[in-house]
């Protein structure tokens, strides 16, 4: 998943409004020099893709609950000792799987089309006899949610609603709430059964899963995506003005109890050992693809990185914490279980890297006033490795967005290029191939650079100040 | 299909090498300038795009001897009717359909993996309980070729033929040759089953298809393609140097007695009528993408253009006959009666669209050495189109090919850019949304322009001087 960020409305304190004055001094010459050790030793090292490679080629696809969860926990473990981490541990995460079913779905009026088509994360299953169906076409969600009209009633909606391409991926925000959100409306509104347009920026006949949300006293109906070009069809479909009719079948399991585990490895600190800086990425992916650039990338940057700060041999400040979250896709438990557990600890920062492979154009933080200054220097660290600087409004991922939004913890953001991550995302096409191993080095070396330097931080980037809530709407 | 063309050997009869006196004057003005409106017509005129949205649309998919090919059939014959051409007929086809059953592949070992696969058109099927083998890995084709031990005994015979991407797809010959002719040397040497990297350029997790041959006196065996990404995954199992198993399931029918048809329009020439301008492409696709670049746009860019000439009221002096071909993809049938019955007509020309939607960049021309003044003329109109002048050796495509070799007629070539030609041909990708509109009234005018003038022209194409039989190697 990709928890949208919405741009910071407040004024941001960008880095470049702050007086640097001695800032360069706050880190000793030493802490400078591993730093620029680090940036040269990531852009050389091949551990991220091989990582990533070894996650992919033997374990592959591993929903959350199934077979292949449990055996990407056990890569993790023997992968993180086989490192040399001082501390490797997997803490359970009880969680409630979904098990995806046969699925089909096709057009049989006004003229007969198949259908590539994938059951949304979460989805029940049809009836045994499977839907047909009138199709209800809405060009997008917004037309779903303004419907007053009987039209939806007993008919499968269909909510055409397009993802548009960004570098930052917020084109991501509208599409995933019509596909989280849109069962739910479908529902209220007596619909059989919720399809969407796949909420994905290619053109493949490929769909998109991802995870969907029923509401309470709501019908829960079967839901589905569409690749993108069967959307096409059904949408060029309606120019016909006759009916046009779906048969849709689908079995899926829900609520089978099952245990994932996050996986976490450590870099235990020195004389700040108790503050945190938690990194990671999510261990699961869908089912569809082998879950390289979602979030094979993600694991395998953050525990390299942290590998190389362990083979520089000095021991940071601080204590590095990599985790592997489980089930981040299709109910954030690992998230939630990691808050129950860590919420109490003091945290340097969280940091999550959860938007694929692309390269780090940015870098945000979210610190207290106080600790801007030392930002700005990892900032400058990070220059020459094509990272510019944005400001201190950083939000963070969805696994880590339990615990900083519990404890109200600092942040450190790294901004990929995501330009290609929805052509990708949550399919089939989730592989190895995908992944350019030099971006993937880039990534390593800005990891590697600002997490050192985190740890080795004369000023503590928290508490932040209390957030401020909005009065409600 | 899309046939291999090699690039002429013989020294080429450049047309800038061609004095050109004359030429100029062998058009009349009135001929010319009804060029020019042709010209100018096809680049504003949708008709291509719409003709062949209406034929995805609303048949789809259409293999040969299916219920969807005899729809298609009906549409061509009213699609036809309904443009005004004076002569419209669908000539019966007699064919052995193949009928692609369930498909399924994975690997078993070291590590679970699944495959997205597909049968090759023409393959038996694998025995009922399906097979269980361990996977003999040749980088390409050359190296099964060369194998003479006895590796390939009992296993399923991997070849990783990689395609490469070239804008006149000339990447696709090794690489289809490693696909028709692999399962034969698989066989041969003993395998239970045969399969390979998708002959494609893309890296989506699609897999291509397309026909294969059996060798007479050499078992059949079951023959797929794996997606790209798939063959990777293959590739890198290799590694760890433990035996790599795979499962194979695969159910289809062979020799199906079906019946398909050639779809054929004229405009009736007038006082050249007996000389024959045939144009075309094939109305059949393969039965997993909507048939859109492979060939629907082919049928139409060719109607489109006639009907244009239709449409500007001038009679042609030759003939001009639009062919929309049964059965290209996995048998030729349509080519092969097209000769049959047309073979001892007079032809001033055949000409073929069959590589996709792209643009056309070059025009190329097989007539005789009288004739190459009236074909500079030609390349001259379309210059301003974006169109260069090759040269006199121009090949024709595998529906035309037939009758072509069999009576040694004259060819007009026109060279689409085919860059991204093979990411989506033969795949479940090959739809609509894969067609640029513009590009396509590009097309329509070249081929309006060329084909206008052909009919005019002062000078007859044909005949050809007798080919040199070359000497067997």
């Amino acid at each position: 998943m990709f928890k949208i960020r919405r741009a910071a409305l407040a004024v941001a304190l960008c880095f470049a409004g702050v007086a640097t004055g001695s800032s360069a001094q706050s880190f000793s010459d030493a802490d400078l020099a591993v730093a620029a050790k680090l940036r040269e030793a990531g852009q050389s090292s091949n551990l991220a893709y091989e990582l990533v490679d070894s996650l992919v080629t033997e374990v592959g696809a591993r929903p959350a609950g199934s077979e292949n969860d449990k055996k990407a926990v056990d890569w993790a473990v023997a992968k993180l000792k086989s490192l040399g981490f001082p501390v490797v541990r997997a803490e359970a995460v009880p969680l409630k799987a979904w098990r995806r079913g046969e699925a089909h779905a096709h057009i049989t009026a006004p003229f007969a089309q198949p259908l590539v088509m994938t059951a949304l994360g979460g989805s029940v299953a049809a009836p045994k006899e499977g839907i047909n169906a009138e199709v209800a076409y809405y060009p997008d969600f917004a037309a779903l949610k303004a419907d007053t009209s009987d039209k939806a009633r007993g008919r499968i909606v269909f909510v055409d609603q397009k993802t548009e391409r960004f570098k930052d991926g917020r084109g991501y925000g509208p599409s995933s709430t019509a596909r989280t959100q849109g069962p739910a409306e479908a529902g209220k509104r007596g619909a059989l059964a919720f399809a969407i347009r796949s909420v994905g920026t290619d053109h493949d006949r490929l769909a998109h899963t991802g995870a969907t949300r029923y509401a309470e006293g709501v019908p829960a109906i079967p839901a589905f995506a569409v690749s993108v070009p069967d959307a096409d069809t059904i949408a060029r479909l309606q120019r016909y003005g006759k009916p046009v009719k779906m048969h849709l079948a689908m079995q899926n399991e829900l609520g089978i109890d099952a245990v994932s585990h996050n996986v976490i490895a450590e870099i235990p600190g020195t004389d700040l050992a108790d503050e945190i800086i938690t990194i990671g990425g999510h261990l699961d992916s869908w089912d569809l693809g082998q879950g390289a650039i979602d979030d094979g990338a993600g694991v395998a940057i953050t525990a390299a990185a942290a590998k190389l700060i362990l083979d520089t041999g000095v021991k940071p400040r601080r204590t590095i914490r990599v985790v592997m979250f489980a089930n981040e896709e299709n109910g954030l438990d690992g998230g939630r279980a990691y808050s129950e557990t860590y919420k109490h600890q003091k945290h340097q920062l969280v940091a999550e890297s959860d938007f694929g492979a692309g390269n780090i154009y940015r870098f945000q933080t979210r610190v207290r006033p106080e600790a801007l200054g030392v930002a700005m220097v990892i900032a400058e660290q990070l220059k020459p490795l094509g990272v510019e600087a944005g400001n201190n409004e950083a939000r963070t991922g969805a696994d880590t967005g339990t615990i900083q939004r519990v404890a109200n913890l600092p942040i450190l953001s790294f901004s990929q290029d995501g330009t290609d991550y929805f052509d990708y995302h949550h399919t089939a096409n989730d592989t190895l191939d995908k992944i350019d191993p030099a971006k993937l080095r880039q990534n390593v070396a800005v990891w590697a650079t600002a997490v050192w330097l985190s740890s080795q931080s004369p000023v503590a980037f928290h508490p932040l100040p209390p957030v401020e809530k909005k009065p409600a709407q």
